[in-house]
């Protein structure tokens, strides 16, 4: 039996989880505000005693507790976090001093992915890719089974010279395939085109968000339409990327982005894909997925993280 | 004892390898024209018993043969090539035929890889990218350990909608970090630069070659010193998109334009990734280095590939 804990943004969610990847107990509460490492550090065994409680297991006798966390770890240690002012910080350790059993620490995103491929879209194969398509371009490698811990999906560069991104380069993938790109390319396009049914559909613009675009090329809007065809070329960019580098059988969209309707967003990247993909010229093809745990991929890629280290 | 062949564009090299990489005997022939894939198996399989012979080695004894061939394997087929007119040829079955001793294939950018690994640039860490700067860009990934098959580092975008690749794709990396891409720029700036010493250096621009730029830029020329700082960019741009997908340990450079001088390419590219990688922001920076082996580096490579797989 495992814990996985996953801290988000707002809310800490930890799951038990048992060999099988079955979810038997979850808890949610709020992170609030951050009162120092001890204190967080405190909650989080806590957090974890109760959810194995929940699940009618003695916390003790979990084989271990694993912590997904929006920022960079090395074995025991978080080196730094974007949204909690953590900086070389002991957790595992911080955490054992409340409840001893193994904590292990990994980024969020190489979580998600390492629940995807135990218990979603990754199950039955070797070579995994997890893209996730939120506020930034975010995901995972599974590499033989193994996760390659640490990979920064969004910042490769495909755009060489183009916008600056938070990391620093100009030109990353995540600044053109992420929700936050699209929403920028969805206004761009609108102020262009002042009959587009875009407008009504974002409250005149107050309200352009991820699927806007989506939802008006459904009901037909010309550019709405191209919207959705520009964006589906830009993550197509860095999906060829990485396949061309990798040849990973399976490579899977989360995040907000990928609940867009199929025919508008995984039907034409498929198409891309298959065309410019290096292996076109012989060989295996990746196939294009959904992920399949959405928000709880995180949590249970926690719980599961000793089977993929 | 392992006999490794790498398959060039205008020759066959064989070595003798032993266990611990160290090369007792090479042998080079023509590659000549192709007679077809029964001749051509035939060629290999003697061209091994001869090596193997001349390192006073039995033929039969030998623990296998690896064959580095510049195009796709799988298993012990040979997918497609680039410059032999082979398509789905069971090559490993074929040498079989005439040398009873397993044979293993594998893409030649991958050989040199291993090769580097076991015995030049990449020896005693665990990830390892070599980076091959030729007519095209190669190289390959060895991670945990193990050689990752395939991985074509040359064809991701880093100019969406740029030049045309070979590959289909516009914008491939290929196009600006390889020999071709800077001699392209080198004639670029030229044009541009009259009084350049690049002229000079290039028998009036007839012999524009990869280290042209970099003679001149020695020299004090300014238009060189321009022409190598955007390549050294466009090379970085690559490399730091390896670095944040992958975290190697050690990222080393190859092919011709690795022998230029390490003020104008390995110091400023240096400069670029410890600045631009996202592990600049917390963890373990990648070494850059210069590949080891030079034009051996395959045909150990070849040899060793049973290690790294």
């Amino acid at each position: 039996m495992y814990v996985g804990i996953d801290v988000g943004g707002t809310n800490l969610k930890a799951g038990l989880v048992d060999e099988q990847g079955r979810l038997l107990a979850v808890r949610k509460v709020p992170l609030g505000m951050f009162q120092g490492e001890e204190f967080f550090a405190r909650r989080l065994a806590e957090l974890a005693a109760q959810t194995a409680h929940d699940g009618g297991v003695a916390p003790e006798t979990l084989e271990h507790i694993g912590i997904g966390v929006p920022g960079t770890t090395e074995g025991g240690l978080v080196l730094f976090t974007c949204n909690i002012p953590m900086k070389n910080v002991p957790l595992a350790k911080l955490v054992n001093r409340y409840l001893d059993v193994p904590v292990m620490l990994g980024n969020d995103a190489d979580c998600a992915a390492v629940g995807e491929y135990f218990c979603g879209a990754g199950r039955g194969v070797s070579d995994f890719v997890v893209v996730t398509l939120g506020t930034g371009v975010g995901g995972g490698l599974i590499l033989g089974g193994k996760l390659r811990p640490g990979s920064e999906l969004g910042h490769i560069v495909t755009h060489r010279g183009g916008d600056l991104c938070n990391c620093g380069r100009r030109g990353c993938w995540e600044r053109y395939a992420s929700a936050s790109g699209l929403i920028r390319l969805t206004r761009e396009k609108m102020d262009a085109a002042p009959d587009s049914l875009l407008w009504e559909l974002s409250e005149k613009g107050e309200r352009v968000e991820g699927r806007t675009a989506f939802l008006a090329a459904e009901r037909g809007d010309e550019t709405a339409k191209e919207v959705c065809r520009i964006y589906v070329e830009e993550l197509a960019c860095g999906v060829i990327d990485l396949i061309n580098l990798l040849r990973p059988e399976i490579v899977s969209l989360g995040g907000g982005v990928s609940g867009a309707p199929e025919d508008l967003l995984l039907t034409p990247l498929r198409t891309l894909v298959d065309r410019e993909c290096y292996a076109s010229h012989g060989g295996q093809l990746a196939r294009i997925t959904k992920a399949e745990l959405g928000n709880d991929a995180g949590m249970i890629g926690a719980a599961l993280l000793g089977k993929a280290i």
